[in-house]
């Protein structure tokens, strides 16, 4: 961390500043400009409240020097991390493909979707059965049922299975049936619900906050790690910018910047980051260029008759044909699907 | 609802759309332009999901026209709704200002500025005892322990409390202590939460999130409205933007915007909106100029030794200065304080 | 600057980067830190390149001590700067207002509107002869048939003019007519057209670009100063956020920021910060109660046939309702009107 | 577009909408909802003032059915335009690349740049001579003798030149010497600048203002368009939002909704979308998988040493191997390079 004194100021200030410092129990370096001090604050800065010290007086600025998070990145475990479902590996050569609805509706529309998506080569069955919505007179799901209705479909396809879970109290419920967590991008910062679901054992799909940035979803990852789960898969799902011709902005940039500042296996979600389907196929194809380790993927057999967000909801066949595409560019960046 | 079809489209089209929405029990009424057909949908279209339509072939675009949310409305309500704690009234004429710590840290410290707030001329005293921090390696809370002090000082001091709510499972906790409910800005959509706080009988602030639209605020409340629960406060605290000189921009347009769309109380938090005290008094007096029924101001009688958000806190004889000065725009602008 | 090198760098690295900056002039002052190297810069380093010295091996980051502008900065002159416009001082106690309509469409407009906001006390009459229109089919301007206009008008009231300069080329032509020039929003970085009205003796009103931080507002207030001509007048007129209930968002912590850190006069344009003519009484009060120096208002004596901006025109009638309860607000902050 | 007048509004106003719509020439459609009056206007909408409408007394709101631009429509042109120059086709099957520095500093950085870009397989040389720069101490570019560096490097490699223009008296200048103009994101909206493109003969690359949405880039194209030029090259470069780890955020959906919308070609500039050069590469990958007819991206033979955007230049080395890479991916979707 380092302080950025104001110009000229007192040096009871300065003296005020070091001794607060090193009270608990850092070592500082002092560095005398024309016009300013600039301490330099030695030790683990993580432990340190940059606030508090901003207001002390005399302070003009408060620099930090390290990133905020530890378990997450990739100074603290060089390699990839590789989380393994139903020997689908996320975080290897291999690009991992969950499709399925966004809301679990019945029996029949998660079998239909299942074979298809499973024909097309999909790896996972994604479906909600806890919908957060933002009109309390939507659609909030199906619940249990949905669940139930999930768990069968895995019996009778092999599909494993990847749905949300919205509050602390449901992680055990949700246990129960799913193979893989989600956490919805309303929750990213809901750290009741990281704590209990760092406190599992289950693999978790973190969501990035459409009004997060990438470092908060790294704190969100930590939130987890560091209640000892550290089966975190992340996900870029679009962000809220001023551009409103699509639902949401894909942030392909961060694919990258992930990848380096991250251990984690990274994964894209083409469907909400659009909010159109006809603009699915292709911000897959770039995800995969990007180097996403993998792809979540609305499909229904009739996005028409949806309960939830059948606008970008991609039909059977034209999930067929976008895996087709997106193969041959997973190869031509030395991947496989 | 408007649905707009694509130029040219096929008549099979317009009659699949025409017959889905009268399935559902409503009336169309067609309008044939030159180049486009335009299907006005009559009825109560909140119970139409927009992205199945939008999602039909041959449609180009669905408008709605009524506006997603009914309890919070002012057409549902006309007159202003007035909820009163402690004998001070959120929505009448007299401006309620809400002062305390970011955090609980000690009986001293909550004593000392509650006396302090209260000798300005503050109305309830706010103080958190659960704390929803970015990082897992920050100060999280007092948790109970927190809560029993605020409990003590309400007895020695008779201001009234409010605090933060941050989990389903707390609101039953807290409420035994507190007199109002704080939803934070990263629990706005934390619809389990909403419906929880909407069960209860008690008073809830709710604040915008710090990236949600005023008609996303809006939905949120009537999520706990339509649990019973009108209690509900409304408070603008400032949004993510690109400009990073202050923590958040205060959105004071939705001080006006609110006041012309429900009829709930709306306050204003300038502490989060600037992050930072030297702007904290600037911002309070903009906020009542423009209308607002309230404030919520951080206080901490040391704030270079705060646990959280020494930043943007004000020392008492601040606050006070504060006070002083917002009540002359009170009055200018026809209110009390 | 602050330079920090990657953890574990070379030796060879770190002289590489300190014989780079001490052969541009600068000293160097290194801090050496458990796991990195922290090289403090010596000397003025706004002609130091950033971008560059971050590009070299083994650099993690460069941090800037000192702010990019410096005529601008309160640091360089302390005291507010004071512009006089036919008596009437920006910059002072007064708070100076300037309205009229976005365009200036016929004498009888001009004239009508002239009349009726010098009557409700306004100081300048605003109208736009060149106007930047997003379509090209839209209405342009009259040109310098309105610039005439607003000449005549100006002899027949005694209000002076402000207008709309939008190209280099442009200059000369609107400086016969105006009082003021002003540089619109989507102009703010075209530093051909500052580098011109610099070189001219004319006061400039430079609107905040409406995706530009604080930061650029002042590096484009330091082009036109640094080419000499000093009288610069700050305008916030809000800017692009994801809400979209208002055409833009207004910023008004940017009102006390730049008190902070300019002594350049700051006025407020409610009817672009807002677009609709229901929010501008709420937002002129809140920017006067924030400490701008002025207001520029829209105002049209029938908003419903302007060819522009209409939905944010006040008609004479409500502007001198607001410019009532507006100056209440400026004496209740020790200003007048 | 759609006139939603407001619940139970008087009949008078909805026959002074009528009678005002139907005076400029349009036809009506009344549509009787249960509390709403809609009206539809029949007729080119791009030619009534929506904001005036608006304003009229009992009117909630006005919604466009067509888009406002229309030579840049697909709808006006269903195939793709192509713009060739000098035997490099934009919108055809080959990916086109333009690559240099961002400034030209010299005749031997420009020299040996060239040669190394048409090496690795750029088809067009970037860089240059009158740079916009926020901060006026900075450099600001070569000007002419930049120009003639240019013009001699053309000659003695064969690559033809891109390069900057920044006001309208500078584009006599240089269409002497460039092959086709670049207005920059600054400059989108500067309409005096596209007024004298337009009247030009050469091929204009238009950068997307970083604050601008695709329809607004689309209307700034529509106004070279509609002054004649119609070689039009679309440049997505990264738009601002609330992430600050990357300069800008790549927005990838713009690409293929652009390609829906438009004819004209769409290029990507992957250096100023991420401001970093470690993530040029994927940038580029992902702008070819998602449809990108081109790239422009800047290399420089030393960027620690370059007068301007070290931060995001790629060595030589580094763009031939990612032209290498990128190539794969083009092969993938079907395109060459």
């Amino acid at each position: 961390m380092i302080i950025i004194m104001k110009m000229n100021t007192a040096q009871a200030n300065l003296d005020a500043v070091v001794s607060r410092v090193e009270r608990e129990g850092f070592r500082t370096h002092l560095s005398q400009g024309e016009e300013r001090t600039i301490i330099g604050v030695i030790g683990d800065e993580r432990k340190l409240d940059r606030g508090a010290i901003n207001r002390m007086d005399g302070v003009d600025r408060v620099v930090p020097v390290l990133r905020p998070f530890k378990l997450a990145s990739r100074d603290f475990q060089p390699t990839d991390s590789k989380i393994s479902i139903n020997g689908h590996v996320f975080g290897g050569k291999k690009v991992i493909v969950m499709a399925g609805p966004c809301s679990v509706e019945s029996l029949e529309q998660m079998r239909e979707t299942a074979l298809a998506v499973k024909e097309a080569g999909a790896h996972l069955l994604r479906g909600g059965a806890f919908k957060p919505r933002s009109s309390p007179y939507s659609f909030q799901g199906m619940g249990e049922e949905g669940l139930k209705i999930l768990a069968q479909v895995r019996e009778e396809t092999g599909l494993h299975i990847i749905t949300e879970v919205m509050a602390p109290e449901q992680v055990e419920l949700v246990t129960r049936y799913a193979d893989v967590l989600q956490i919805g991008t309303r929750n990213m910062q809901n750290y009741a619900l990281l704590n209990v679901v760092g406190q599992s054992n289950m693999p978790v799909l973190l969501k990035r906050g459409m009004m997060s940035t990438i470092e908060e979803l790294l704190m969100s990852a930590e939130y987890i790690m560091s209640n000892g789960n550290h089966k975190v898969i992340l996900c870029e799902r679009g962000i809220r910018t001023f551009e409103k011709y699509t639902r949401n902005t894909l942030d392909i940039n961060a694919v990258p910047v992930l990848k380096e500042l991250t251990h984690l296996p990274v994964v894209v979600d083409p469907s909400h980051a659009t909010g159109r389907w006809t603009l699915v196929k292709a911000a897959s194809k770039a995800a995969v260029a990007a180097g996403a380790d993998g792809l979540i993927v609305e499909v229904h057999p009739n996005p028409a008759e949806a309960l939830s967000d059948g606008e970008q909801s991609l039909k059977p066949h034209r999930f067929a044909e976008m895996m087709a595409e997106v193969r041959l560019v997973a190869e031509a960046v030395g991947r496989t699907i």
